[in-house]
């Protein structure tokens, strides 16, 4: 028996003494065979060109280690690259500059509470701990420029969430990429991952990978081996746009349903990843973006109507009852867990405003409102008959509605939901109004592989770290629990991603 | 390129288009030592001796199969040793003697309402059109004798449930024993599972067992090999008394919570199907029972005085608030996730009720009470200053509390939860009053293995059935979805493992 073997078994047999969780050396781990000669090498390889996995790279850089990134898209960022940007940072020198109150305790708190205790504690506290000390890396380590005007979305008990300056995710991507360029680091696109080299001994060594491999083209490209001689990082996003692997997790998310990722989301690395023995995780909890058009691809824009026209100063209806069915300010799983009911009974949720919305639109989201009237994603009806008349309503019941928002909004009280009010909210009038379709689109994956805090990959057969190889952002599971904080997946990535690489440029080599 | 190769290949370029899900043949499966010579032989090995297990060797043996049951405890039946033994068969012959409207399509709508559309609707349609035929099999081909006074628990639309003449699994489980001994198929026990062997080829062909195995002594026993010629049937059970796997999975339920399993329900079969390339689904929802007392072992007895006495003649209580906190005839996860938050907040939740509740208790379930006062799982209060200060509540909280309840009983209508009221229930009076202390147990797990809908297991690298592996019961995942209904894991493991018996048994042979 070999030394670790005897370990893992003393351990098992202390953690769970009634187990009988006996684990044969030689079957810990599935093998591949080694090539005695390796068509590559490097200290550190990492696959996937997210926020996660270019931020392994640029800190395994740092440490020193010879490192390399494959992509299998012929583009740079995957899913990071469609981001916002926004990063929840709480008791940041920004917020302390600006005299806000805020603690990673506070923002551990709201993650636990948000994410209905599935989100592993210790996990939680370490992306919040390290949440500040990134920030200021990347403004160091990247230059990244944030724009310090904070604000707090959904869930978050305090203002502590920032945006690039950029506007966009790729305000942090273009940096880190140009950093990396200069540093000499690779950034191989088109070249996918098609095994982990996992050894008898129950190491990962290496990978196989295609170069010149095409997406959509199984099999292209050719076939090199990469060692690793450090350690192997897991940065490949989740798998939204993989239809087949996320409707056995959920089959209400089947080909009816539009997702705003790349379509590079698959869960090819999902699978090698249980082949060679990971523990996979709290996969089936998959967050949709509720308000979305089912007429726009991605993440589109006609969400931004539902979610400050039809929201902040209006409300959101179902046409099977002609009337209102959600907190239209409830947690991402909850609207869409209450849309996606009416549309699988056969109706459709719609968002509804009149001008008085649409003026707030066009303040806060200056020019888009033309533009989803010409592409029909919002639809203007001159009264409520018009409007019932098009969506086979109940003109009554629709008139009876909008009373009964006007009245609960005068006594800033929802007694059936418990929505709130904006300030600037006023009484709907009687036309025109204003409606879009909403559709939940397929988002974020809150499962994954499970690891350590120090993001070494576990061992299904034993639950201990899979000798090197490690993982990092949204193909990790067990942080954000069942429902995931806006602005808390950017800080997941770039936490664990930092914490990735210099745990893998630490590792020892094997050869 | 193997035919399977190129069949799986062209199956996933046809299914996922733009996944690039290419799959080298060699890699496939987790390649284990296929002994020269096996130690015995069989056609189906049948892995587990609980519901799903001894019903899927019957139908096995019924087909013609030379076949054995390994079980690892040092007893026969597993949890289902443990089980009310309450079966839901819709349509049921029973029903229409009795003239109760019924189908397997409303069963159907029920699963898949309560299961929040987590269940797959192929696999829910399945069992719910075999019940009855099921039903029927276990009468003639079984001997199980069932009393036909049909009820309808939680969540069911119809009366249609019926418990073993004997009360028990034990119904079931007796008289399968008595069969399969009888048709000489052994059962062998003290036999674990260590390995199931998956050739290069992709088949399984057999298992590597330790007979003679103490549980909780890893490594106990010899290891010896099994040849299944036609197939290995996984009838494993769940996991609910595995910690270290659980708390994982779900981090709410660490050491802290009890179980109503026994203590071989453990993870070693989950982690080995991982290990050998079977995908797991939904593995996190894990139900538990909430109105258990956490002095007592297993489900105990002061269960009863919960939902009969603290539910149909009384309500539960938060000491946190000094009143109710939810519907009391909610469903399983809803009474669970409200009682854990009252005690992850620090207090506790009580089931409560006075001498009427008791009256009722004795009459449905004559002598429990007395044994639950000598125990101490029910309490006994003069009045409800008693009980306040026991509990450290406000008294005048507690007295509003029992108002509140005594005039929504009245009135038959409950605003805040939305609970029912029984025919026979009165106003709670001045005392004395019975509590129990509530704490949730770990029951069943709704997640485990990927089936096809003929009980095939699914390779996670393809999502097409592993040659040679089945598996029926609470191993297998994705037919309960989010939530199981009462009596409904009865009808899966008996349609489910007759199923798997009789798709092994006409399995080709490969040696």
């Amino acid at each position: 028996m070999t030394q670790i073997a005897r370990r893992r078994l003393l351990q098992g047999a202390a953690l769970i003494p009634a187990a009988g969780a006996f684990v044969p050396a030689a079957q810990a781990a599935c093998v591949n065979p080694i090539p005695a000669k390796f068509d590559e090498t490097y200290d550190v390889v990492v696959i996937g060109s997210g926020f996660a996995g270019l931020t392994a790279a640029l800190a395994a850089h740092e440490a020193g280690a010879k490192t390399a990134v494959f992509e299998k898209m012929a583009f740079i960022g995957g899913n990071s690259s469609l981001s916002g940007g926004m990063l929840a940072v709480p008791g940041s020198s920004v917020q302390k500059a600006q005299g806000i109150k805020d603690s990673p305790e506070a923002l551990e708190a709201d993650m636990e509470r948000i994410g209905l205790g599935l989100g592993d504690p210790a996990h939680i506290r370490f992306v919040c701990e390290k949440a500040s000390e990134t920030f200021e890396w990347t403004k160091k380590a990247i230059g990244v420029e944030w724009n310090e005007n904070l604000t707090g979305k959904g869930g978050h008990s305090a203002s502590r969430c920032m945006i690039t300056k950029q506007g966009t995710g790729q305000g942090i991507i273009v940096p880190a990429v140009a950093k990396l360029k200069a540093a000499g680091v690779p950034i191989r696109t088109g070249c996918f991952m098609e095994a982990v080299l996992r050894d008898a001994d129950g190491r990962v060594k290496g990978v196989r990978i295609r170069e010149g491999y095409v997406f959509g083209k199984p099999g292209s490209g050719k076939a090199k081996t990469v060692c690793a001689r450090r350690a192997v990082i897991l940065a490949c996003g989740g798998f939204g746009a993989d239809v087949r692997y996320r409707k056995a997790l959920d089959p209400k998310l089947g080909e009816a349903f539009l997702t705003t990722n790349q379509p590079g989301a698959t869960a090819d690395a999902w699978r090698e990843a249980s082949r060679i023995g990971a523990r996979i995780i709290q996969a089936d909890w998959i967050q949709c973006l509720p308000s979305c058009s089912p007429l726009e691809q991605g993440m589109g824009i006609a969400t931004h109507f539902a979610s400050i026209s039809g929201s902040l100063f209006g409300f959101w209806l179902s046409t099977l009852s002609s009337s209102r069915f959600v907190n239209e300010f409830g947690d991402r799983k909850l609207c869409t867990d209450a849309i996606l009911t009416v549309i699988n009974k056969g109706g459709e949720a719609l968002a509804f405003s009149d001008d008085d919305g649409v003026k707030h639109l066009e303040t806060l989201r200056p020019g888009l409102f033309a533009k989803m009237l010409a592409a029909g994603t919002v639809e203007k009806f001159a009264d409520a008959d018009a409007l019932a008349k098009a969506y086979r309503m109940d003109p009554a019941k629709l008139r009876a509605a909008i009373a009964e928002y006007n009245d609960n909004l005068a006594k800033k009280s929802d007694p059936k939901f418990g929505r709130r009010f904006d300030k600037a909210a006023k009484p709907i009038g009687s036309g025109p109004y204003y409606v879009s379709r909403m559709s939940p689109k397929v988002h974020h994956c809150m499962g994954g592989v499970a690891t350590a805090v120090n993001t070494s990959v576990l061992d299904v057969m034993t639950d201990e770290p899979i000798p090197g190889l490690f993982a990092a952002g949204e193909f990790v599971g067990g942080i954000h629990g069942a429902v995931r904080i806006g602005a808390c997946a950017v800080m997941d990535c770039l936490v664990n991603g930092r914490e990735a690489g210099m745990e893998a440029a630490k590792s020892t080599a094997w050869i």
